[in-house]
């Protein structure tokens, strides 16, 4: 059973999984995706892989078998786990709980090649409907302060499998730093009545020179402060709070705009590395604070994180948590503005 | 001129630096150090260096010649520059100000190819001794919130050269990580009058599963929540809040078990990559809140973290702040131990 423990200096938690490897000549570091050998994720191969958590089959094929658009699945090597109490509990001086969570993937097609941003749109919206219906069902379990939806791209981004693929994290407490931009929002709506995503979402489309694209419900910005070069942070253009409310019509714009940024990334950087994130607000039901939740919906905004990995995090960065970014963010938009699609 | 922006989200200031390249192709991706050619840190190459800032020179040698142990010169390409004002300012809805600081190369030995692990003790004795004394002629400048002196080793950790060198970055603000510990020691003491690294060393002690090696002066320890496999935590055994002040003793105490840290790593892990980093106190002339100095020679206590880099930064860890650490700190400093040195 992983573990999550309580760093009472950094005032972070940490989960002890022991299951992915702890040898030390497990961490002999390689640059390569592995070869192209078996592939669990592709069609007619299900049977090797976990067992179906959720799937789109518009011809009534059966679980586990061909025939889907996008499947999820259990991660064969979980960070948390489904089963289990949370046991919060002291551990001498110190603070621990079990690793209960989720931990799934979303295979994004059946197409092992396909990069996202070559996806054609109704596949991609099909992918946003499945995180939309995945973070609904998940909300229903009490025990998960947060879900977090993210992809890995390339090695470098940490990926470990080449089929398209993104993945869901569901934790027993609400992510640092999820939680630091929920007390951030709330400070600024407590003093202005307003959203803070808002205001800057404003700002920038009345500046305009950190703009990389907008459309009937989305920006695409270069954030003022970013933390690595072509950072990218794409929002709803108008409060929205919560990724799991997010209408049709949302979907079909986001998957737009979204394909369209990854293009831009794809073209200017030559296929990097990538992370994306998505952030929401946390789950509702996971807590007692009523009156906190009264507030939220009022001063969080969702949105997602496209983070190319171009820059290592070196003993500065870890020792200091400032990020050396040397791209300006101005000069970002501009050269990903400029792009022809 | 780079410059410093602080994002009203994640209330962490970037440091915009444009100067170290920032077109696309500038980020191409290489994981092999580049091929040993000309080295400007060798003896005999001074004149290709910038002018040295401090060196130690037994023989009374000339300033940028040979017949040096240990030379401090400025980054070719700081992140920082001395020159300059301060210049707070906001910017439209934004914070930010100039990029002023420092930016230091201490290179650590004449030997090219000299590895810490093997460095003589004599001569990493002369290494801290010349961190102790930059700290203390740069904490003269009041401009200068607080030092950190790190070590990137391998390019998997950010190293940009191979002869063996540290980096000081001096910052006008109190770097995010280290304030959480100055405040997070602070409300500690402020409830029990007793300095949290203290009360963890001390329960380290007692534990023991944690710790790697101890002698007269020092603990070395995994940390209860690690965020790296293989993490290590070193501090002084007793009460010292700042690296500036270590004394003779304690410097020959520290080369001696730094050396050994640095072997148990090199051996166990295949000489790694790695990062350190001193934590020590702010600087306490750059502010006039007197009666947070007050407090602080009781509450902080320094420390030096190092990292071996083992592990890859993913989607998850970037949208949520949690890490990702395969092994249990028990088991790493059993591991660690356990090396015949």
């Amino acid at each position: 059973m992983p573990e999550l423990r309580h760093d009472p200096i950094q005032r972070r938690w940490v989960i002890i999984s022991t299951e992915r490897g702890r040898r030390p000549d497990d961490f002999l570091i390689d640059n390569e995706m592995p070869p192209g050998t078996f592939c669990p994720s592709c069609e007619g191969n299900e049977s090797k892989a976990s067992p179906e958590i959720y799937a789109i089959r518009p011809n009534g094929s059966s679980a586990d078998g061909p025939g889907w658009q996008v499947r999820v699945v259990p991660n064969k090597f979980p960070v948390l786990k489904v089963e289990g109490e949370l046991d919060r509990h002291a551990h001498g001086i110190y603070d621990a709980m079990n690793g209960v969570g989720a931990h799934e993937v979303i295979i994004e097609t059946t197409r092992h090649e396909l990069h996202l941003a070559e996806t054609p749109l109704a596949q991609l919206e099909l992918v946003l409907r499945t995180y939309r219906e995945r973070l609904r069902d998940l909300l229903n379990d009490r025990r998960l302060k947060y879900i977090l939806i993210f992809k890995n791209y390339g090695l470098a981004a940490g990926a470990a499998l080449a089929h398209p693929h993104s993945q869901l994290i569901a934790t027993p407490v609400t992510p640092k730093t999820v939680a630091l931009e929920l007390q951030s929002a709330m400070e600024h709506f407590n003093v202005k009545e307003r959203c803070l995503f808002c205001d800057i979402i404003r700002n920038e489309l009345d500046q305009g020179v950190r703009v990389v694209a907008t459309n009937d419900h989305f920006v695409v910005l270069t954030p003022y402060a970013s933390r690595f070069p072509f950072e990218i942070f794409l929002a709803p253009r108008r409060h929205r709070h919560d990724f799991a409310a997010i209408t049709e019509e949302e979907i079909r714009s986001l998957a737009e705009i979204f394909r369209d940024s990854m293009r831009r990334i794809k073209i200017a950087l030559k296929d990097p590395p990538y992370n994306f994130v998505i952030h929401t607000i946390p789950n509702r039901k996971s807590t007692n604070r009523a009156t906190y939740w009264q507030t939220i919906e009022h001063d969080f905004h969702w949105h997602i994180e496209i983070l190319p990995r171009l820059t290592r995090m070196a003993g500065f960065e870890w020792g200091s948590g400032f990020y050396i970014n040397p791209t300006a963010p101005e000069e970002a938009a501009q050269f990903l503005r400029d792009i022809e699609l």
